[in-house]
């Protein structure tokens, strides 16, 4: 399929790139929907879209009944403008896609990475696998229209460099953006993966939901915000950083200097130590035969000793869900959100653990800010960071062409 | 002076109500700057002011010089517009002032009050202060065009009306807006206190900052939040109830039935608590003394004896600084906002307290969220409630304008 350059990509009207954005978040709005969202006059965004659709930009996708009975077709973003790549960087996997403009999958490759191996070494593999991803779906590097990255991290969103990132080492400072440049002349856009998770649900929603949290569980716990239908990165782009809330004055001491930040009280590490206690003093023959088998234990072997019923597991991750939730009960009565998302590893270790997380948030946050509060698992599941990366890639890449022409 | 009548002001164009709005949100803008802020073509632009200055609603104010040398007027809106009522319900106090358009002060009232004798009796002071002020001013009811209202409790800023407010008994379910159209056709807005100190700060930063919080010390502790340039209120209208986050799981028990609310170790009430015990067991002399003289302790008293070397108080207003800065450290790791800004009756208790709360802030927060955080005094002041309730009577006012034509 011959796709539009990036050169051709430039030479599109503003008004262009605002109706291709505005059709990337909506969910099948008609024709006439959009003319209306766009606050433009139906002549103008009919000439607009018809103009798009001959250019092979956007395309009709099947026919849905409007309100009058007539029909009118629904319009999403065509291949014809190019294929985006979604990049997600965890702190021991890689997950890389290919992304046709209306996100859906062209290809994709998960492998373990251990991010600790430094950039030079983790970004040989991701650019070994996006030209792996491009040639097996019959593109050249010139097809790619941007690329959306998610580390776990944080960074400075307008440089596109991560900062002190403590799950990092050897990374400070360092910019996936240029390194990237050598081989596309596509814009590379990075992000904290929280960011993404919850980039991906806003996008996963279309907007409908204005205000909400993604929390991630896994080596430590960090938190994507949705604020007034965008997503939030603080001033500093530090916003979300929930892992050193204190939730025990006279807690363990964490890395980070402080005592009873809940990242080191209830994310991955802590579970696994709580485990290694429990088989050690006799608390759990269960956890005891895994120790001794496998020589440790993983927060996986938890998740299947409580699923098996046994005493110590259940009680490790009902204190976890409950620490977590504790955190979460003060950022309730802060922010007031509609729905809290909870994804990450740990999020699926047992029924026990969101459990306990939701006890803990309607007993210490106050009636009016729980009354409608929904907490569920994150809809998109460990699909969410890669998903996060593909919207991110798409929607600053027409961003900065709205903002620089 | 003859003011537009609120039919006249109905019969406004969306475009120069847009005008109107974007002036009062401008600190002095030229001409030029106010056609690109508004996006609209010099020439559109143009017609519109110089149309609406014909019409009375918008004046010249002064002669500036633009960068090209040239000297280009800018605009105000003017008092042919109408008066604004803007009106601070507090636990304690009743403020309530007239405006005109671009929030100049025309006349003001404040009065001690006792929120607690219910509705009937404020809302009977509130109606006679309103007129009192108008009348004063030449005005008559016609003459408003917005009224804004603060309480001290959480309001559904939708219909207006009170939700469960703890400091407000015999309101719940009372809405001013109602109560209040007997006497002006006027629409009438209500908001809770705190989000109206951060609306008022906003104002007065004419937008310069986009993420701050205002936090309000009193009886109680709460915190208005601008996110992306807006108030954020969340998603029930409950956002900023800090009052009511943990700081001690060993605390006392709050009046909310949970336990270490920050609220009940270091708002007024507990101040105060601390000091009678420092007076009854012979640990303050100063304040020993100023409770046999007056029965009793304000937080004024602590405050002069912390200001006269007293260690006691002294001790008192650092631990309540500490336990708010220990709240506001998990705020700031959540929300990473560029500047806090401290308001309320406790604020100015003495220059301890705002310490206390800087120490403690910058010490248990993440250091990337507090590398540029600042953290003052609010600069409205005592001042600020009312001013905020000005900026909601004229910006919701021209809102609804905007929305429903």
């Amino acid at each position: 399929m011959e796709t539009l350059s990036l050169a051709r990509f430039k030479a599109l009207s503003l008004d262009e790139v605002r109706v291709l954005e505005t059709i990337f978040w909506s969910a099948g709005g008609s024709r006439y929907s959009l003319a209306d969202r766009l606050g433009y006059s139906k002549s103008k965004s009919n000439a607009l879209m018809a103009g798009l659709v001959e250019q092979g930009l956007l395309a009709e996708s099947g026919l849905q009944d409007s309100s009058g009975g007539r029909r009118a077709g629904t319009l999403q973003l065509h291949g014809g403008l190019g294929v985006f790549v979604g990049v997600d960087i965890g702190a021991a996997s890689l997950a890389v896609a290919l992304f046709h403009p209306d996100l859906a999958l062209l290809a994709q490759h998960a492998e373990p990475i251990d991010v600790r191996k430094g950039p030079g070494v983790i970004l040989a593999r991701v650019r070994a696998v996006i030209r792996k991803l491009i040639a097996q779906c019959g593109f050249s590097a010139r097809d790619v229209l941007g690329i959306g990255i998610g580390v776990p991290g944080p960074v400075d969103f307008g440089t596109g460099q991560l900062v002190n990132p403590p799950l990092m080492p050897g990374w400070d400072g360092f910019s996936l953006r240029e390194d990237l440049r050598e081989d596309y002349s596509a814009p590379v856009f990075v992000d904290n993966d929280v960011n993404l998770l919850a980039l991906g649900e806003l996008w996963r929603l279309r907007r409908s939901l204005q205000n909400f949290l993604v929390i991630k569980v896994g080596t430590g716990i960090g938190c994507g915000i949705v604020c007034h239908g965008e997503v939030y990165r603080g001033a500093a782009g530090s916003a979300g950083d929930v892992g050193h809330i204190c939730v025990d004055q006279a807690g363990p001491r964490c890395h980070c200097g402080n005592v009873g930040c809940v990242e080191a009280m209830a994310a991955g590490p802590a579970i696994t130590r709580m485990a290694i206690e429990a088989a050690q003093d006799g608390a759990s023959p269960a956890l005891a035969d895994c120790l001794r088998v496998s020589g440790t234990i993983t927060v996986q072997d938890v998740g299947q000793a409580s699923r098996s019923g046994d005493a110590a597991a259940n009680g490790i991750l009902q204190r976890a869900g409950s620490l977590t939730g504790q955190m979460l009960a003060s950022v309730v009565n802060f922010f007031n959100p509609s729905h809290i998302f909870i994804g990450g590893r740990i999020a699926h270790i047992g029924p026990l653990f969101l459990a306990a997380v939701r006890q803990s948030v309607y007993q210490r946050s106050l009636a009016l800010s729980t009354r409608h509060l929904e907490i569920h698992y994150a809809p998109l599941g460990m699909q969410g960071g890669m998903v996060g990366a593909g919207v991110l890639a798409v929607q600053e890449t027409l961003k900065v062409k709205g903002v620089a022409p």
